[in-house]
Parts: C-alpha cells; structure tokens; sequence
C-alpha cells in the first residue's frame, strides 16, 4: 500500500514514526542495524517504489548565519533516523550549542533561534550541496540516507524546491499601515506566536512549482493521511503549493485526516493562535472545515466524540471516528497511526 | 613606534604574542580586562594609529564546506585573544567536534582538514559578513575586534582582499604532463608535506591588489620585522603580492627578519620542504637569501652563529646577530621579539 502524508514538524514526525512502527514492528529505527531487529526493507521486501511519501512543509524554512534551515524536513529525519532530542521533539540529541556561542561572542545576528552544533552540521550540508546546484528535493534525499529513510520505506520530498517563506502580518501602531511581516520563526520561536497574527503570508509561493513527486504521490496513492500537524501554518502552507489541494480533491485514495486538535486545544504548538488568525475556533470541527474539500476520513479524539455526528452532517459523506490521539509514546503513536489506515481501508472498499 | 610585520600562521603568531609583551609587559592578552592587568591601550595611550600592523598571509585560505577558512589570520587572532589551542599552536582552545563528526555522518569532504565547532563559528561568521558583501579586510577587523586586538594596539590585515590560493604542484606519474597541482592545505594537511613539491602556484594572484593599508603601513613604518614564519608559503607568498616586496626595498625602515630555521632544521612546521622546492637547503643563510634584496637585520639563533660573517659578508650592509631562538613560552618569544625591536633601533640610527 502506497501512502502519502503531508507533513510538518513533531506532530508529523511522531505520527510518521507511528506508520512505520505499525507498518514493521520489528524493525529497527535510524540509519543503522540495531541488534535484535530487521529493516523495513528486509521485511516487505520493498526495492523501488516506497512504501510512504512525505510531502514535507518548507514554508518554515529560514536562512540563518548563511545557512539553509529547514526544520520540518528536519524533524522528520532525526526523528524516523532516531537522532532527535526525545523531550524537546526536535533538535538533536546529546546536542552541544559550542558554534552558537560563539556566533554570540562575535556578536551576529539572530540569538533568539537556537540551533545546536550537530544541528547546524546538517544545515552546513545543505547549504553546501544547494550551491553545489543540487535542488532541495535532491539535498534532502542525500540527508535522508544517513538517517536511514530508504530502508524505512520512506522517501521524504520537500513540497517545493524553490525557496518558500511564511511571514506573519502582525498589528503594529508604529509601522506603516499599522502592520508588519516577520519571518515565520521569528514569530513562532522569538515571539512564541504572542503577538495576535492578522494573517499569514508565504513569500516566493508565486514563483513556486510543487517538487518532483509531489502530485504524483499524492495522485496515485493508495492513501493520503494528513497527520496530527499544524492545520495553517504546516498542512496549510502545503495546501497553498499550486496543484497540491486540486490533487487532493481529484485523487481517487482516501484522504483521512487525524486532529490536531484535542477537547478544544492544540496537542502541540500554537495552532490556536494560528486558528484564530484565520477568525476559527480551536476545535476539530474547524479545523476538518479546512479539509473539507477532500477530506474522506477524520480521526478526532474520545474528548472531541460529540462533535463527529455534527461534522458528518455538513460535511457530507465525512468519516469521523474517535479514539485516544495523545502521541504519548511511539506505541501510542503507531496505534493511532494504525486507525488511520485501518479507517482509510474501510474507506478504500466504501 | 610603528612596526609592521609581515606574519604567517603559528611562528608568526606566537612571535606578535611575544611581542606585544614585550612592548606592554602588564598589558593582558584577550579580548576581556583580566584582573590585576592593563590593555596595552591604556598603558600607551593608543588613540588612533595602531602600533602594529601585522600583514597576514591568506594563501593559505580555503573554502570547507562552503566556510570561508582563514588559517594564517585565525592563528594570530586566536594567539593574541588567548583563545588559541597552546599546545597544538592552531585552532581552538577547549574545542569540540561535533559538526565535523555530523558531516562524516553524512559523508560530506573533505574530512582530512579537522575543523572544531568553536573554530567552524569563525568561518561561519566569516562566510556570512563576506556574503553581506563586506571585504576580507573588514570582516578581520570585525573578528579581531572580539579577540581584543584594537586594545593590543594590533591591527590584522589580510595581505589582500582578492581570494587567493596557493597550489602546490607535485610529481604524478599518471597525471597528464607528469605532474599536478593541489591546494597548499592538502599537501600540508593532508599529505604532511611528504609529496616532493615542484613548486608553488598562487591561484588568483594575478588579480590581486595588497589590501587597503598594506603597503601604507609597509612604507610609513619604524621598523618593519619578519617573524620565524615559514619564508616559502608564508613570507613568500606575501611578497608576491604585487607592491609588497617593491615597498619592502623602498621603505625608509630597517627591515629586520628572524631565521625560522636553526641548526638546519625548521623550528615548525615544514619549512624544508619547502625551501626544498626552490631548490634551496635549510639554512639561515638561504632564508636570508629569499630577503635579500630588502633585508637590514637578521637574527639567527646561537646554533648558527657561524653562519653570520659569510652573510654578512655575501648581503652587503646586512647586520647579522645571534641569540637563543626557540619560542618555548611567551618570556621567551618576548625576548626574541625585543631583541628584533633593539635591532631595528640601531639600525634605524645608523
């Protein structure tokens, strides 16, 4: 079965891990053979098309010190490679912060973006590779490799290669217009999405192409699953990639979607900041209306129970199912990863 | 007074460390105030005019996974701010390597040039100031600024702002013509200077102006002093640099030079191997030989003491003096140092 996510940053990352834990129990994560377990591919056998695509959010990508910096696309290497710093969700683990410090004695600019210095080796990679001309799609494949996505089952494409960055229209009495953008992270990360956000905004969306595989993943999947990931800022940016949302509405796989969103908050992050950006609640209702258009299947939480028969009623012939959705470990997540499949293949023979 | 030095890496380095102790023995190293200590601008009341300018070798300049890397103006900044790796000569003190072992991960070269994390945020700084447009100049003079060498009364400028680099081209039995060429870095590095060099070749040389100051600081000079550097790939790439040794013949003050080799042998490094590929011995009198046509004074250590008559004798007008050489601590690198200072006072009497 060929199945397609669209992904960003934890919330994806943990729900992928989940997959492909519910896919291959038995095997083993990250780029090596641990004792005791088999890949992915020793498994299923699989040699040329992969198992899962991961149509990756890059609007979240910011240059810093000169250094390219995708962190959705990186979140779901350490995280599927076994490299990502467990408690924080993303960033490496048994990080070291030696090059940042002494960016600061130098005294360049930002401080406010933390990146360790494993970190920034892969950052330092990428960089290189792009001005070698590689495209992202390209850099991310050779990055994907030494975390071990291959054997995985997994092929990880960003959703453009062209360079995309979400800003965020802030009020501000001072500036013109009494608005200002900002980089995305700056707002997520130095402003910890504080500041109300009037809308968002992705800078280079106009000269964008979706990357090579996207659409095809997406259209000749056996499903498509959006994850438990950011519905505007990281599902939505994906959704704003010219032909992505028509393939969506026109591929002939399921699309289940899992909520984000859990008894009114967001499991993760400031979705509902960014909810509220676009005038919506915080609710599961809210955020399948976002899918509505070729959502088939939608996975809310026991809290959110209530709220299914409602939506199936104005969305018509929308699936809703409930269960727990609380990532709280990687069984957990591969048990919700399983009701989504075990959803969307119902849905297959519906 | 003003001295201009003409510096490479290590030996250069350690000889301005040596120096500015003896010019400002209170004064300390590094970028903070140490208590019980006074900057050397203080003591002096340096305001305007640095009382060093030290020209630095940039041939040996490289460019590591797309970093900037300045070997020769590294070491003499870390050297002077007491950031420098005391016994290795080079690099960081208290380094780590994270970032190295990450791009080994993922399998990006060269690994044969080791780079640590606190070192990689130079270049990394480096890289990103020269990418704003800023010049080589201007961004050694903002590194150095963290380094404290504006409060040494150091100014550090590059030779030129152009990039240069210097091959070295060796015997190769299956390359075209018999021979091939390889950034200096790679035969020194790399190869340990074991490859028999045919000679050197400075890539980009030809248009490259000395930077601004350089020959200024050459021609207005007291006293202009060449340190116990390498006198092949470090002087003598310096004195390529169109003007440099033109304003070295022309300047009105005595140019006092330090032998970087005693008893036959280089104090560091490979300086043999290099004197080798000009078909030299290693001796003081063939460095002596290589400055010539502008040299005043020349230090030899006790060892080569017999050598001086027959240089003076073959160097018209050259004032040849011993005493022990060996920088085995910063006292002892003051000494040198003042002993060069002494020299060019005479000489500037006579």
């Amino acid at each position: 079965m060929r199945i397609t996510i669209l992904a960003g940053g934890v919330g994806g990352a943990r729900f992928l891990r989940g997959l492909v834990h519910h896919l291959h129990p038995d095997a083993g994560p990250g780029p090596g053979h641990t004792p005791g377990t088999r890949d992915a591919a020793e498994i299923t056998g699989i040699t040329g098309v992969p198992e899962i695509t991961v149509i990756g959010n890059t609007g979240d990508d910011i240059t810093l010190f000169g250094l390219r910096v995708c962190p959705d696309l990186d979140t779901v290497m350490y995280t599927l490679g076994g490299g990502v710093h467990e408690a924080q969700g993303w960033g490496r683990s048994g990080e070291t912060h030696a090059v940042q410090a002494e960016l600061a004695a130098y005294g360049v600019e930002p401080q406010w973006f933390g990146l360790g210095d494993r970190d920034i080796a892969t950052h330092v990679a990428r960089t290189r590779w792009l001005g070698q001309g590689l495209t992202l799609s390209e850099v991310t494949s050779r990055l994907g490799e030494r975390w071990g996505l291959p054997r995985q089952g997994v092929r990880l494409l960003p959703m453009t290669d062209e360079p995309v960055e979400t800003h965020v229209v802030v009020e501000d009495a001072d500036a013109e217009g009494g608005q200002r953008a900002m980089h995305f992270q700056e707002w997520w990360v130095r402003h910890q999405a504080a500041l109300p956000a009037e809308r968002f905004v992705v800078a280079g969306m106009d000269r964008a192409r979706p990357a090579p595989g996207v659409l095809e993943a997406i259209r000749t999947a056996d499903l498509v699953i959006l994850p438990p990931s950011n519905p505007v800022v990281s599902i939505g940016i994906i959704l704003t990639v010219p032909g992505v949302r028509d393939a969506l509405r026109g591929t002939r796989a399921p699309v289940v979607g899992v909520s984000p969103v859990v008894g009114g908050r967001p499991v993760r992050g400031h979705a509902d900041a960014c909810l509220a950006a676009l005038g919506l609640p915080t609710t599961t209702d809210a955020v399948a209306g976002l899918y509505a258009d070729f959502l088939d299947g939608w996975l809310v939480d026991d809290a959110d129970a209530g709220s299914g028969e409602d939506l199936s009623r104005r969305h018509r012939g929308l699936v809703v199912e409930h269960r727990p959705l609380l990532m709280t470990d990687v069984p957990a997540a591969a048990a919700i990863a399983g009701a989504a499949v075990d959803l969307g293949r119902r849905l297959q023979r519906a």
